[in-house]
């Protein structure tokens, strides 16, 4: 296996696009990534997306998309693991680059989700979960979490109160983060006035959809050494990938033996710990997958940051923000940056190389060396997770 | 790179069948190709497939399938291009172990379609084109087809009963194959009078939609030598994978300089050729893409088996039957076995095996050794090669 360097980054704002298309929004990320990375094509394109069939009428997106930005007769598909989809473009682009298959890979994950009614957004979100055996009894997705939180608050004796830090880190770092969709910072009070969702789960629990895409470059380490320079001259340290895992669990959340513990989180994070040849105590920063609230606390115990239940006492000790111990959402996260399902796992990559690079803005964390991203698909059912490093392992 | 070998297959017939449901398809083809690999479980399943969000409600399907079937904790991804998205999964399949990143990986395609209204897969089908660009003037998948017959019977001058051998062809190998949709011999006469769909694209030159899954498994041949046991102590040949290639052109046929020529489908093929050091004169048969008849004639040229213009010839004179100089659609192809979308590239790569094991019945290619198969996403949008091989490399 070659190792990997990512050397090219791009994003767009995520906001309500009404004004871009599906392929406009992807290309702007695409060539925004081959800009910074001083490049004008590559081998090959992995999108990460998972709605455009549902709520664009358009499905096919690796050739739409390659075709828009002039990438010719290179190869490209779609990779589809509900709102792990960003990532699972990542890890595909990966082994097409670590195989030897490819030299120069782009990973773009892109979701265009608000011009749709509420209501069939809702009900294509629902498709991540399962249609046969949860869906069918009229659980939307926000539904599931809602029941796991409610469980974890009766497991574990939390009250809803005791959320509420996730949400304020979140907001707090957003309002540095041009790109993010909500930049605004919320009190605690905010949190816990917050109109209900589907209970405990309000209005500021969980991630606001959005229009946005993100991309990045993958090149073999071993063609560049520690640097590099993007189109405009600008010298960039080199970022490698330390650490690329995947796993599934069920389907269905009522399917586990534990349903407040993200086995696939624990699975793919302690692979990605042995490929790095490190532990939970290395990592820099944390971009987490902050869908709902409830899943900052079980992504940070099921990745060793915490013990079980007790993943929320980061947040009340205030160890989650830019200069904690472990700071998670540093540019947003998904709560406040926002979160256009397919494109999210490609955003956090995007936030951490920006991080490693030492170009994360207010809310740079102090001599980062090694970041974490981690993205998932369904209630936990599929999750992906990376580590990356600055220099060459 | 390490060299791939293809160690189980498995298929379901291809049918109306309402009465299982689209895990349960695929998880039967699973099963059956880990039977027949002698094998329980891998370190990853990639899932080929189209339109089950569109039609099935259904996401996520690569978690779906492994927790259906029982593989845990393993990678799983959804893999889409089109109707081109079963060989898309077996492309990152063999990207998967090709990489060393995986020893074993599943690669199945599924599709489930019959279930809906017509109108309604008809339109989801149109997701395969340019939804801003093609679809909105009305064109449906059939329609821009026709108009590609059309123009390809006025530039060569050729007449409509000169596509009937494709068809006829196709009708009587399938007569053999217990998976096949349609096993009925069809005579020339028939095909003339067959209903039209659109003009000049009537009912026997179009292939028939149907619910059904297909699935190989492979693992670096390295680990093997000469033969395997199946679960069932029985022997089989080794085949290997040669070549492996992807390529797209543009999404929408009219912005093609040639929209005759499928560039893609000569770019993936002739970088297949060149993985396995062969040409087309090399290939003892070749499983093309015959969704409609004009896309044999096409696949025919682009691959170097005749001029531009002149891949009818090939029929009209006898040499695509299974005892001909290229063979093709030896178990019925699109048009008869049937075409579930998303399926087709793996059952396409099944069949190859079949005949490359001598299994293939009665119309078993005689002393087959090198098999190609080509699976296509869109009309000529994305196109991917695969070529498979008795023994090692």
């Amino acid at each position: 296996m070659r190792e990997i360097a990512i050397i090219g980054i791009g994003q767009t704002p995520i906001s309500e696009n009404w004004s871009q298309s599906l392929r406009e929004i992807a290309g702007e990320a695409v060539l925004k990534a081959l800009e910074d990375a001083g490049l004008t094509s590559c081998d090959g394109l992995f999108v990460g997306n998972m709605l455009s069939g549902l709520l664009s009428q358009q499905e096919n997106l690796g050739t739409l998309i390659s075709d828009w930005v002039g990438i010719q007769y290179k190869e490209a598909f779609k990779v589809e693991a509900a709102c792990g989809s960003g990532a699972a473009a990542l890890r595909m682009a990966v082994m097409s680059v670590s195989s030897g298959e490819l030299d120069c890979a782009i990973a773009v994950g892109v979701e265009k989700m608000t011009e749709m009614k509420g209501t069939e957004t809702t009900a294509a979100l629902a498709t991540a979960a399962d249609a046969d055996y949860e869906v069918v009894h009229g659980l939307s997705f926000v539904g599931i979490n809602a029941l796991v939180m409610q469980r974890y608050m009766h497991e574990f004796g939390w009250k809803h109160a005791d959320f509420a830090p996730f949400s304020i880190n979140a907001h707090a770092n957003a309002v540095h983060n041009p790109n993010a969709r909500l930049r605004e910072v919320i009190s605690e009070k905010d949190y816990q006035r917050a109109r209900m969702i589907a209970d405990p789960i309000n209005l500021l629990d969980a991630s606001p959809i959005g229009d946005g895409a993100a991309a990045v470059v993958l090149m073999p380490a071993n063609l560049l050494k520690t640097s590099f320079s993007d189109a405009n001259n600008k010298k960039h340290p080199i970022v490698t990938i330390a650490g690329s895992a995947a796993a599934t669990d069920t389907i269905a959340v009522h399917s586990r033996s534990d349903p407040l513990w993200l086995a696939a989180a624990e699975k793919s994070a302690r692979r990605a710990y042995i490929q790095a040849g490190i532990g939970p105590k290395d990592i820099d920063l944390f971009e987490l997958h902050d869908a709902f609230s409830i899943m900052s606390a079980l992504s940070l115990e099921a990745c060793g940051f915490a013990e079980q239940g007790q993943g929320l006492r980061l947040g009340l000790d205030g160890r989650i923000c830019p200069k904690g111990q472990i700071p998670i959402a540093t540019l947003g996260g998904l709560k406040a940056r926002g979160h256009p399902v397919g494109a999210t796992g490609i955003y956090q990559i995007v936030e951490v190389v920006q991080q490693l690079r030492g170009e994360a803005g207010p809310t740079q964390v102090d001599g980062a060396k090694i970041g974490m991203a981690q993205n998932i698909g369904g209630s936990g059912a599929t999750i992906i997770t990376h580590i990356l490093r600055t220099g060459r392992n």
